[in-house]
């Protein structure tokens, strides 16, 4: 089903817009991270142009993680734009269910714009899904399953990936598990978000979502398992793992550990 | 009085929400610090949710490095939550003194909210001082001394804390200079602010605030030192120091350089 | 006609003051640069303060990459409050073409204040001078050539720079070519934002504008090809880059290639 190598190499070739609305904190690694997989980030977010850009991107990624009342009026805008224009949407919902202002901001965007992917820890996804969830800090992992990401998939009418140790995948009928990654991606701030960048790569040239949410976590991941080995510390493990991915080769996909169901 | 290894150990385990409004240019390494010794970072700054987040924290950091009108509108909304909710919040007057508005902005935080560290460079402090006092850039250190750190902690109630390569920390009654770090962090934009995060982050822990920055001042500036002699400038130093930060170890803080007074 | 060494002593030893009104996502690692070459990066945005800041700057750095309504203000304000002092100022007008939003900002700027160097990429500067240009991400690299480079100058009364994997250079009256860096810069976004921090440090001591574009274009990539010698990709590479500005060397010089006229 999923063809990691070719889809990275339609990537490089074509060297897709990915029109980010990212958070302060993660900007700056989010567009490396983008370069480095072969993509072409465009970080903007003014409601005076994200329509004209998301229009032309070839795919949108919205991330809310340090959203103030200016850019919710700019993920609407970006949103329904990409939406008109066929653009496949990412959404980050990040700290949902940590305050009034960011799960509402987050169930507007589903409301009002055509979201495809929507990728969030477990405490977010639950916060969502309507499930008890605790969040301590955006950097914190809740505690969800593959049931909760059928759940999300199928009340939204998206592909929802929950990301953690083992990261769940569902369009709410096909479904998947991934278990890459280490344990020191919690240690490095937004990584969630930097993945997110991967995944809207893939979107951008393959529209089977399951299949794009796969190869984009495990394209990252398995860049980071191969990055911790000659890392010391989350700081190391950053630099090596951007550089994994722009050095990705196809032996790299042979670590997937990917479950597909349904 | 300082137990730096039991407290590191105690925020590791509790992993404290440490809420940032934090300039722009240090957000990512400061998250990235905080993760490193154990914290839980969150960086919002959205009038509409900084005081639900301020009021939850263990700890709040107000750094006004690239402040706007509407920045400091959070920076009150947050320090009011935290000090009606018992948080301890740290203050950084980034270039206070370098225009009218950076040093109104400090003052009314001061006047407006309960800080219980206020922390900058010499330029910064001795400006708040009243102090004849010339900025050249935030990067810039001036010159400064235990007096003025006594007399600012007296002056607007708190614990002040002046870094350089000597610093100078003062409660009002009982002080401490630590001389640990190394020159090559005025070559790292923002190491001040990120020296802010790990204060904090034993805040939350630790509620006697002369021993708190002490600890965090000596946790930072050992981790440069251990990180310097495997780097080769700025760069490789800022990716060494938070490897290090991650991995500290109780011995590590044999090399802590301190002298208590009063 | 360049004397890279002593202007870069020169930086060093003044520690000239930098404003930069930098995008969000490259304001650590300009400001990073602008420590490394010797220089000290104040990094403010907001329209209380940036006039009082500009005015008595050693130069300013305009880059329009995230702007929004309230970014042009500052742009403005800060631009005239240099103009009137006679602060040099660095414009780079990211995206230019991209959005007619872009566009039209800076041809405000370029009208309303005195801007000494103009630098931007291909396909940047080829819209500015309205050649037929096509621009894909804003790290993409158009095409270009001297041509362009003097046609701009004149029109604009600018030392135009168009970076690419040859930087053409002209005052409209004497122009160059510098054929150093490495393809790899592509892959660190905001590479063409950070020598714009290199150019506006060398602009800050030397008003010969050509030769201080040539000067910094010149220390930023040599460094950047020693860098590469030891990186494995693009974020070792930046880390190694902003290493090598820091400890640049009177011999590293010797690789320069440049190549004047007129």
């Amino acid at each position: 089903m999923t063809n990691y190598w070719d889809d990275l190499q339609t990537i490089r070739k074509r060297r897709p817009l990915i029109h980010h609305l990212m958070n302060y904190v993660v900007m700056n690694d989010a567009a490396n991270v983008t370069l480095a997989v072969g993509a072409s980030p465009i970080m903007a977010h003014a409601r005076e142009e994200v329509e004209e850009l998301a229009a032309k991107a070839d795919a949108l990624y919205i991330n809310i993680g340090t959203l103030d009342d200016r850019w919710v009026e700019s993920f609407l805008l970006a949103g329904k734009a990409a939406s008109k224009n066929n653009v496949p949407v990412l959404l980050d919902p990040v700290g949902a269910g940590a305050t009034g202002f960011r799960t509402e901001t987050v169930l507007r965007i589903l409301n009002e714009t055509e979201v495809s992917v929507l990728k969030g820890n477990g405490g977010e996804m639950m916060a969502l899904a309507g499930v008890a969830g605790m969040i301590k800090g955006v950097d914190a992992l809740g505690e969800a399953n593959l049931d909760v990401a059928e759940k999300l998939a199928r009340e939204y009418g998206v592909t929802a990936v929950i990301t953690g140790p083992r990261d769940y995948v569902s369009d709410g009928r096909r479904s998947a598990i991934v278990s890459n990654g280490t344990p020191m991606l919690q240690y490095i701030t937004g990584s969630g978000c930097m993945v997110g960048s991967v995944i809207a790569s893939f979107m951008a040239v393959n529209r089977d979502f399951l299949v794009t949410s796969v190869e984009g976590l495990v394209t990252f991941e398995v860049a980071a398992e191969k990055a911790e080995r000659r890392s010391y510390g989350p700081a190391s493990l950053k630099v090596n793992l951007i550089d994994e991915l722009y050095n990705m080769k196809p032996g790299d996909y042979e670590l997937a550990k990917v479950e597909f169901k349904g």
